[in-house]
């Protein structure tokens, strides 16, 4: 994916599902090309392969389990993000964790599939830790602002940047995205200067009533 | 759904996965619209809107989770399926087992949504349990026998008359249908001489090469 | 176990862990003995093998796995509650649901191991599905009432003597227990009164000062 | 605990419950008096009060839950197993794996209730990224060398070696122990010369016959 980038996690709002998930995603599409700026969207796997299939942005799923295409009802392989279309995956979301060996092997599985991965980290230690696996991405989100009304890039700047330093320690070429809490433009460049690659949110596009002024205020914050 | 009827369940298997998911979903429609007869298809969650688009025949989910719509990334709540245009949900499989209370739970919501569900049973005291929870169907599926050579209607029919009188013992209202095994259009006319109103297979017709005339013949057993 | 009775779960409650553990087992068989009525312990599976080896009234798991002895690094196997001296287990309590297969195949275990299991149901209609699984003892307990200050039996009677009547219809040699929100000997006697053999308790004895006073009054309400 | 270190995991075996798991902790602990080597055993939780107040040696459970002590019926919080006596913890076993937030969080509150941790990790990666959360143990356990015939220090060598420099390269003080495989004294020099600090065990020493003949050949690989 290009940097800076936003990415819009769709989660399992009623007001990003079916027809509606395809509708912000087409406006997300839109957006991008007016403005030139990255931005991926992330929907509920129900939606992954219409989306996939109908806009030209980066889709990434929202999880995928660590098993190989196979006899495995109900579950999510990467095999089937990438038959789906998609480019990429989040991986250990805070409402979705990973154990860690999992997590290490899929990394791996999503490389040999051309997945790139996003991976949640809740703190200083566990982004270090990630790091050291060797994903596309992490993304810092303090699990205590998720949803919240206050960025990160606000309430404790310094969770950002000394994790972008712990992260860059053990794998320098690991990109840094920062989530929760993130509602404007202004939170975006402020993320972008604590060194990071770009932003991760939610409510704060799927929930507001006028997504297209919110999203247009958000990538001005990714610089020009 | 109308029965007697025939649900196939892709799994996560590559040969239905993505394009070969909606061109094997085209199958079983076009095959259902010539015979006259009842096909759903329960396809990855990941291709689950696109097949729901694309196809008139029923399709299901594999699984759905016991969540309400909202800030669950990852997971797949009752309202995401729907919204993703499918009519139902294979519940409790064998390779992806829920918790009793979940089953309930999901059972009631599923009512809600206007989803069908397919409720998975591995013996006959399992299959009477569930039906006291009221689903639409369960589906009787001995582990043992699930993706092997031998139909359960040949290596334990008894298994599958007994758990038909035990369910309709606590549920008369509920479907049976039988699973494990179904290879031939004589296994599913032998399924409804026992009792049940269908079949749920997969690898049967999944990964063999000749899937149209695999197909011709299990609907044969559904009788005319 | 002998009926009427009163177990008390003491969950992980520090006020119930290690040296306090056995204390509060020895005051229970202690009152036991005074009173001549039945009480059951659950403690933590870390203190299980402690306390079955120091009292004489019966000792019940919090929970086990559906797994054999063997290569399970971390797992609590019913052969190994066996071993430590346990007489039984809770099974399936809201805290630490099981799925239902699991459930099913953990019944049949305990019996094979002369393990005496009580199997929590958090309403009329998954109580009916567990009668139907066979278990020694279902416990009713409606989630909203657990460790709150009402008791089931006040709050909600219909929800006991209903579920009494559905678990009798499908297993008439199952005992029904009532939890919730127990907290006085008039409660205990009530619960008796809408068909039940006793009460599983957890807060209402482990968290309060005059556990011995508490536990009398308790007692009283087992009848005579 | 002291290193050189030999820790023995009963893990569920039949032959290390109960009655047998205290013969086997007491023959650990004569043994360790005998010869002043440093054996740790790890009983399954129903046994972990019992050995704990029996014997001297450190005592690790096998597996904790990342929650507080209260309300979690049939979960081991940290401060259950520090108030049945262990002075320890295995964590993330093969056979028990932990989300990577619950490992970072469950480190943590190992050390405040003063109980050290062993984390297991399948291959250099994950060791590298469980050294950033900073654990007192890795035990670095090749999945496919687990309870089988050869040991992983004349296998994979390489596997020890390196993961011991990925692990000091991001935590230099985090000790390091070899497992998979490891049956007799040999292995254990071995063990200690690729960097390692001791070695965890099972099978080895629990299903075999004459469990002090190697126990005892085991310890001399320990050093003098």
């Amino acid at each position: 994916m290009k940097t800076p980038l936003l990415i819009v996690n769709f989660k399992a709002y009623r007001e990003a599902l079916g027809q509606e998930a395809l509708k912000l995603a087409r406006l997300c599409e839109k957006l991008s090309w007016d403005t030139g700026k990255a931005i991926a969207v992330s929907p509920s796997s129900a939606d992954l392969g219409v989306i996939a299939d109908q806009v030209k942005i980066p889709v990434l799923a929202q999880h995928c389990d660590n098993l190989p295409a196979g006899s495995f009802t109900g579950w999510l392989p990467p095999e089937a993000v990438r038959a789906a279309g998609a480019s990429g995956t989040i991986l250990n979301h805070a409402e979705k964790r990973l154990e860690i060996s999992d997590l290490e092997a899929l990394i791996r599985k999503c490389e040999v599939f051309g997945l790139e991965t996003v991976v949640c980290a809740d703190n200083r230690l566990v982004a270090k830790a990630c790091a050291a696996l060797g994903p596309s991405y992490i993304a810092i989100e303090p699990p205590e602002l998720i949803g919240g009304g206050v960025s990160v890039t606000t309430a404790q700047p310094e969770v950002i940047s000394e994790s972008v330093e712990a992260i860059h320690d053990v794998g320098p070429e690991v990109g840094v995205l920062c989530g929760a809490g993130v509602k404007t433009g202004r939170d975006v460049s402020k993320a972008l200067e604590l060194g990071t690659q770009g932003v991760l949110l939610s409510s704060g596009v799927v929930k507001v009533e006028n997504q297209e002024e919110v999203l247009r205020d958000l990538l001005s914050g990714l610089g020009t």
